[in-house]
């Protein structure tokens, strides 16, 4: 962890991937982040995928650096707990995400009466309210039907759960730029994040949007071909897949140069009477003309020897590889400094990622596991709400709270 | 916009996503972000998208709100007017965001001699400096091979590039928690983001990772069906697809109930010993059992029926629907109020978003459109440099910036 936030100090009242992926920025560059949760587990405590044991892998992916607190959150005495938490005192403190319902009991109306200049950032389903989930945003905003094999018209989902990550970077960034803007003497405020917002704006700001207002029609799918440059899967003499792409001249040139099919291209180009290298929308035009070039130069070739020349050439490429395969790769995972052998709370040792972002001048420091469910509970009772040891035993006693194990 | 950020001046030298959205962020919440560019335009300035008119809709998508500088980066005199505007002066200055090579003339260590405390935020391919692509990492984290029907084998690229948008939102979130750090006496930084580390952390933080790593193999193809839990597309009898989904106790029951299949469900309960409301999983482990009930139920039905009684239900499902259909769907785009009809460069007019969060108590300000390239030339070199209208026009005679159509 890095500790440009150092002396923050967020609640998080979440589940799933968005609000917790917002913590886990926030806790890794320094944050103190704590996490509530119902006993026994919120609604994510046990998504796949599962440890032989049952453990979590997922939840204790997400929830690495931060502190625990278990309280009864169907009871009034746990949920104005959870009220005072997430209003959490001290200058750099009253910060909340949450992706809890907009009208219940950490609404934002209140929260505020608890703390005037409270920021919490919430992450929603759709912007009215109702159920919205990645899967189901990502449905409704066309791009399964774009993607895909072009010989197949069933809609393809993503893996990659893409809606809710990029939320989750967002509301780190809205939570710290409502800070600053506190700081600045402007007091505090609710932000809203939507997915359904995020999905639709992120789809204007690359231009699908206005293309299909102005066009009347969307993107056709088109496989693996990359809209309106050069790019696709291409297959190496021993079957291996690369994907290849050349947006601008020099990826373009450098592509062709690799190949040895610069001429070849050239005859293509005297023929249409066209510059590829100038235009990169003219590779994708008469693409159906280039591929054959670059299918045979493939073909010619075996991945071994294609990729080194690839690498020294310069060449944009990527390898279709496994994840089993992922994790060998040095730059990825095996020798990437980002990792970290940790214990987990599952027990488990394995390598974790702290920041995603690194600080060449700054210390990387360790990578902090996933608290134990109500790990921290006493811990912050105590020293945010500033309870007596008397006033915890007796929420323990009555089931209000628990500590880790659900005691 | 809004205007939480107002007073900050970010430099933005970008192209394609990661790095513009991270600036278009930054606008959207009231920075003045000042891209400079290439006389002509960069790497991304015909990217497709196009109007009919050939002007790039993804590049006046990516670049609302900001300020545009056209320089001539190959030029001594150009790249000396781009250092000192990447370390621009002011407190609330010193703010660069770029994909620029990590070694070149938009070096961190370059532009620290021009300001002690500046904060760059630099988005690259891979950690190492070679080259990488949203496409290319994406291809080599494995994801394309666990995307699409079982019955095919094909690896299947995602068409919304999420590397580079996540990318760009974390950075987004980097620079204001490293000027947070510097506002608190912690001097400045360069903060490096390369996507494969995006891509690979983001793998582990999600229980990618750990799975394979434990049990030796990556998550197999799927299809559509969520991973872990209740999901996938149904048609109904109309022929419609819906996609549908239960991870919670809460979004099962209504499901079933909503469908009137929970005592059909209740009958492979009692034959396989198992509670499927209690565990996610064994909805997952079973579900070969339990699709027939669906798609029964989904095929006595149209879609008009359905999906009311769905909403009535509270049930987590969306349709799969074409971009087209989203832009008629008064949640996403018709009746949304992100969106304003305003005038882009292109000289056309179309809806466009600004922030993508809300804050309620906050008045949403005017969407503002992409600059023209080099529209602000004169005026931040003015403004931001302090040069003279001499200065300026000596500039401009020797070809070292261009005002707006390169004049």
């Amino acid at each position: 962890m890095y500790d440009l936030l150092k002396g923050l100090r967020v609640v998080e009242g979440s589940a799933f991937v968005a609000a917790p992926t917002c913590g886990l920025y926030l806790a890794q560059m320094g944050a103190e982040v704590i996490r509530f949760d119902n006993i026994g587990g919120g609604p994510d405590f046990r998504r796949w995928p599962l440890s032989a044991g049952g453990d979590s892998l997922y939840w204790e992916g997400l929830n690495k650096g931060k502190k625990s607190v278990a309280i009864d959150l169907a009871s009034p005495g746990g949920r104005e707990l959870a009220q005072r938490l997430a209003a959490s005192p001290g200058e750099d403190g009253g910060l909340f995400v949450t992706n809890f319902p907009v009208d219940g009991f950490l609404s934002y109306e209140a929260l505020r009466k608890l703390r005037e200049d409270l920021i919490c950032v919430r992450v929603m389903g759709w912007a009215d309210g109702s159920q919205g989930m990645d899967y189901t945003i990502n449905s409704a905003l066309g791009l399964p039907l774009m993607t895909g094999p072009v010989d197949d018209d069933r809609p393809v989902n993503h893996v990659l759960a893409a809606w809710d990550l990029l939320t989750g970077a967002y509301c780190a960034f809205a939570l710290v730029s409502a800070l600053m803007a506190r700081m600045k003497g402007k007091g505090g405020r609710e932000i809203r994040a939507p997915l359904s917002d995020i999905g639709a704006a992120t789809m204007a700001n690359l231009g699908f949007t206005a293309e299909t207002l102005l066009s009347g029609h969307q993107r056709p799918r088109m496989g693996n071909d990359i809209y309106g440059a050069f790019g696709r899967d291409l297959t190496t003499r021993d079957g291996q897949k690369l994907m290849l792409l050349a947006i601008t001249p020099k990826q373009w040139s450098k592509a062709l140069e690799a190949l040895g099919i610069a001429a070849a291209v050239n005859e293509v180009e005297a023929e249409l009477g066209v510059s590829f290298a100038a235009d990169e929308g003219l590779r994708f035009t008469h693409r159906q003309r280039l591929y054959p070039l670059f299918e045979r130069a493939f073909a010619l070739r075996d991945a071994a020897e294609l990729t080194p020349a690839f690498d020294a050439g310069g060449v944009t490429w990527g390898a279709y590889q496994t994840l089993e395969a992922a994790l060998e790769d040095p730059r990825l995972f095996k020798d990437n400094p980002l990792f970290q052998d940790i214990r987990h709370p599952s027990g488990l040792s394995y390598p974790a990622p702290g920041a995603m972002a690194t600080i060449p001048q700054d210390i990387r420091g360790a990578v902090r596991p996933a608290p134990r469910l109500g790990q921290h509970t006493d811990e912050v009772l105590a020293e945010v709400l500033h309870l007596s040891s008397g006033e915890i035993a007796r929420l323990h006693d009555a089931k209000i709270v628990a500590g880790p194990e659900g005691r």
